[in-house]
């Protein structure tokens, strides 16, 4: 779990336009997506591997903006038709939304393959898909030293059995404890993280949106709250900026083990954190590294007593 | 707000019999109350001045109980009638419950009268408790140095212009979310906190029970999460003991202030997570000091990264 001079990160998901509805103000077809969001979170630590499906509607436009970043676009494949659209409203409170409208377009027809140069990244990360689709991702990379998946309800209801099966061949998986709970059964979120570490992966995070997240691995559990912030715009994006914090943090840090997860936890924290700051990737954007360890420092101090 | 060599406090609020049931077990009739829970998480720290009223009905062994774990109890005055009873259910989750039974009782007619040598206390816990009575019982302490009170939706609704004219002469108000955001109108846990802050307590402490709690005060913004622990017994009593556990620490550490406060939250975070662990106070009975100091290492080595 270590990072080596070579070591490079890989990032399978979703890209979309997405309109989105707060009670502060909406934004329409603004750039979205799984792989978006965590590609630019990890684009702080080092340049990214992206694989995804866009339509022909998707513009140059998105695509500099992507290649800008740092983030290596060639597995980022164009198909006749339209791009994934997701429409959704947030209510009053920010922590919870609606799916008004959900266009799969030719994100429907996913079927990843990887460039032959990617096929040799260290890092992995897995976000939000059918469990078959990301094992099928996995078999094509040669040697991955450290591999993270996403999962949501959808998949842990109806396909349990694909998701169990990719369990074991995870380092890490990621979930919110309503998804926890689910696949465990379990109504104790320490319980219901423990009871998930046993199905298989080396560790789980436990996503708790506002109140954080919890790290369940054979050194114990940890905990960590979100970075408090008073301006939260558009939280859409935030746990997959959590995870490609995590991921770029891991991928470019060698330092020995003991803390560097909680330390790449606690840099997704903090990328996500610049995310619920304005509407879609707008924030992220105009953040730079420097500007995140600042932030990390002072969650850091927030953390000791 | 340093403490010295003849620093006491004084904890005014309810003392009662209560009868809990939980998915996993019941209990009739069990020792409980404000005070007594957070007298005896303030007694692991130095010897706390407990004020309140107890029926006929009350037996000795309980007055033992609190007198034996170094609760001053000349201020606990027993009046004709019953002592306060509370019956209440917790749901499966164990973070919400039901109110099926309140008897007040001699509660009812509860009216603080300080005995002497109370009145030189130093630090305050005024429990939660109606806003005017709390203000009759500062009003009788001489040179406070420090006084911290809970509260409740009941009086933020049906006494709010008592508890406002309480909050500037608080150091600390505390209280939970969802109080918090009926008290300042927002929705935002952060601009919230930082409302109630601008009503005019020097700090407000922001209870999210499993999720931890949050500090507001002109230093600033700081968050820490609840203690994971896989055993949840019975959540009853739990903030009582968090306030008790800050209090007396406060009271017993002569430390410079900065982050003596956030000590402070983490010494009432590790109290309140034994009250969990048992019914009513039989895991707080059975805790000692030293187990408390090897679990606040424990949580100090979770929170570093």
């Amino acid at each position: 779990m270590t990072a080596g001079l070579t070591d490079s990160l890989l990032i399978v998901g979703s890209v979309a336009f997405d309109s989105i509805e707060t009670p502060n103000g909406s934004v329409d077809n603004a750039l979205g997506g799984s792989a978006t969001y965590s590609s630019f979170a990890a684009s702080f630590f080092g340049p990214p591997r992206l694989v995804g499906v866009i339509g022909a509607d998707f513009p140059d436009e998105h695509r500099r903006l992507l290649a800008d970043s740092g983030v290596d676009i060639k597995g980022l494949v164009t198909k006749p038709g339209q791009t994934f659209r997701w429409k959704g409203r947030y209510h009053q409170d920010m922590n919870t939304r609606d799916t008004l409208e959900v266009h799969l377009n030719v994100f429907a027809e996913f079927d990843p393959v990887l460039p032959p140069h990617y096929r040799d990244s260290t890092h992995v990360f897995l976000a939000n898909g059918v469990p078959g689709l990301q094992a099928k991702v996995l078999d094509q990379v040669r040697h991955p030293k450290l591999v993270m998946a996403d999962t949501m309800d959808l998949w842990i209801e109806n396909q349990r059995k694909d998701l169990l099966a990719l369990l074991p061949r995870l380092d890490g998986l990621l979930l919110n404890d309503s998804e926890a709970h689910l696949l465990s059964g379990e109504d104790n979120l320490v319980r219901a993280g423990l009871a998930v570490l046993r199905m298989g992966p080396k560790f789980v995070i436990l996503k708790k949106g506002e109140h954080g997240a919890m790290l369940f691995s054979g050194d114990g559990v940890y905990v960590m709250p979100a970075f408090p912030t008073e301006t939260v715009v558009d939280p859409t994006g935030a746990g997959d900026s959590f995870a490609g914090g995590i991921l770029g943090y891991l991928s470019s840090d060698g330092s020995p083990p003991p803390g560097r997860l909680r330390r790449a936890m606690a840099y997704g924290t903090i990328v996500a954190s610049f995310t619920f700051e304005d509407f879609g990737l707008d924030r992220l954007r105009r953040t730079t590294r420097s500007e995140i360890d600042a932030r990390l420092d002072k969650y850091r101090h927030m953390l000791s007593f």
